[in-house]
């Protein structure tokens, strides 16, 4: 079956291309639920996944992997590239599931976390919480063996389908990294902007646009170049994201349509928000800070106290400055690259839509 | 480099493989690290992984997977079988270190098992408990995104490529069913023989006997008639091979070159040994079993009354007639396939290995 591509000369239909990377998705993991039926596997493993991708997510690296092929001149049949960015999408379904069972998070795009729905269902007693994080576990190590097998199936010419495996090798390493940066260093050195921008880096950053917009490129047989016009405009791009996402938890978003929460200050995750409001801060402040911010229990009018020593600390108007200076150097590259105007214009919005108050 | 067969037409090498896989491993692993210490990632994810390896493993897989190489006629430069053997034992490390965290096993070949010794490293409270476990998670992921970064570079042909792709997407989707089955069922129908059957074929059966041999042959370009000879032996010497592991574990070996342990019967493995003691023993020993297995603090004293039950209910002597017919089966396999001397006399040579009480 052939996969057309969505673009007409001038734009590409965003929405199209999502509804392609999602109709792959379905169709796989249809087969993957036929395969279970007839081996007399649980079919609830499937079904996890299924409802995960079904959950919600914005489809953000898939996009980007479809636009980075027709950055790189990609055009006609887009099937192998659509199943690439649907492979980006299992693979942040394994990278999250596991970062849920990491953190104990509650929740995950509205829905209990994987492992507290597998807790829930053994009981939900001492013994259910390791079993119901094992098998959370091996979920999620699923997504990632078939996020490798639509990779190895995306019938690409051998040297592009290396090209292909070299990044998505390369990607999976930086992200592990990352999460192990994050895992091991919790709690410790929360005040260090450095260290907080390093895991965005390796976290983030360059799984969510660089690594995505390459691995299309590498579809349509980019040059050196178009790779290194992603790199340029990949990082700052991943960076203004996270900053940008770590806003609109701790603050929502202006529009309401995106509430504040409580999640990432219950978790103490480790933001450069918050490292720069414990750095700007006064000892006092600093003090309710790091008193408050990693209690699971947080209630509303604490996590008020940390919004306002954030807000008056400055450490807000300065992640919106970096991610200000961020996306006007996004802007400098694509001026610089000069990518077909489609594309072009496809990155314009996508880079809008990533470092804006829009969620 | 070109890793040359070590293979004189009579007879395999098998010592001279497990060199070659081990360079492999230590030259890709060596390379990882000097990778981490140019990105300023820290160099105990690497080092946890060498340390695994290094702590012992029989690289049963590996060397089947050469054998099943030579088996399908390869010869001459051994590089890409090998480079998928030394895969598999990347592999294996992920499945044991993910294993160890869902069972909170304290300990892996003689070691303690990584999610403790990251547990230690971070203080041992209950929080330093459930981010060791996260660690080692992480751990366990690097080693599978390297076991298929070995395979995306072992310049493979592109049809080879696939199929080796495919048989190993294959794989590892079985192991994680299995494991999920192992996980989610632990402590409900531990009486069920087939049950058990099902998990050590899913779990152990086809990831070390079938798959290893397959993957090779896929090396060398096997036609269907070695593929389907590699499925009627594998699963019976993988479900032989793990009986054989399940006995040694509870009862030692008559030579004392392995000792009767008490790691099985504290997790409480659902083991067909354990499932056949729980059919055949009168209600009274039944009920001993069912108190006994599984506890955590299970005494030597208590683990000999379980031996005893095991012995005196004819489940030891029923798993040896299994683990006997088994072998058989293999024998006669190989008497019909008809292969090559040198791999015909190795795989003789490993299935006595596997199922003898020799560890």
């Amino acid at each position: 079956m052939v996969t057309p591509s969505v673009v007409d000369g001038r734009a590409i239909d965003l929405r199209a291309v999502q509804r392609q990377v999602d109709a792959v998705l379905e169709e796989f993991l249809a087969g993957k639920a036929r395969d279970a039926a007839g081996h007399g596997h649980p079919p609830e493993v499937v079904q996890t996944v299924r409802d995960f991708l079904a959950a919600g997510g914005k489809r953000i690296r898939a996009l980007l992997c479809v636009v980075g092929w027709h950055a790189a001149g990609g055009h006609g049949d887009a099937t192998s590239a659509v199943r690439v960015a649907a492979s980006l999408e299992l693979f942040v379904a394994f990278a999250l599931i596991h970062d849920d069972i990491m953190d104990d998070s509650a929740s995950r795009r509205g829905r209990p976390a994987v492992h507290r729905v597998m807790r829930a269902r053994l009981g939900g007693d001492e013994r259910a919480e390791r079993l119901g994080a094992g098998g959370a576990l091996l979920v999620g190590n699923l997504a990632l063996m078939w996020a490798h097998e639509l990779l190895h199936t995306a019938q690409l010419e051998t040297e592009r389908q290396r090209l292909v495996h070299r990044l998505n090798d390369a990607m999976l390493e930086e992200v592990m990294y990352g999460q192990y940066l994050d895992v091991m260093g919790t709690g410790r050195g929360a005040d260090d902007v450095e260290a907080a921008l390093r895991i965005v880096r390796y976290k983030t950053a360059t799984a969510t646009v660089e690594r995505p917009l390459q691995l299309g490129a590498a579809v349509a047989g980019a040059d050196e170049a178009v790779m290194d016009a992603f790199t340029r405009l990949g990082l700052p791009l991943g960076e203004a994201f996270q900053l940008r996402d770590d806003l609109l938890d701790v603050f929502g978003s202006p529009d309401s349509s995106s509430a504040p929460g409580l999640s990432d200050l219950r978790e103490g995750k480790r933001t450069v928000l918050l490292a720069l409001g414990l750095q700007n801060a006064d000892p006092l402040r600093r003090g309710r800070l790091g008193h408050l911010v990693g209690r699971a229990d947080l209630e509303e009018r604490e996590a008020a106290e940390v919004r306002d020593i954030l807000q008056r600390s400055g450490a807000r108007q300065q992640t919106e400055r970096m991610i200000t200076s961020r996306y006007e150097h996004v802007l400098r590259v694509l001026d610089a690259a000069g990518f077909p105007p489609a594309a072009d214009r496809a990155l314009r919005g996508l880079a809008v839509k990533a470092t804006q108050y829009t969620s």
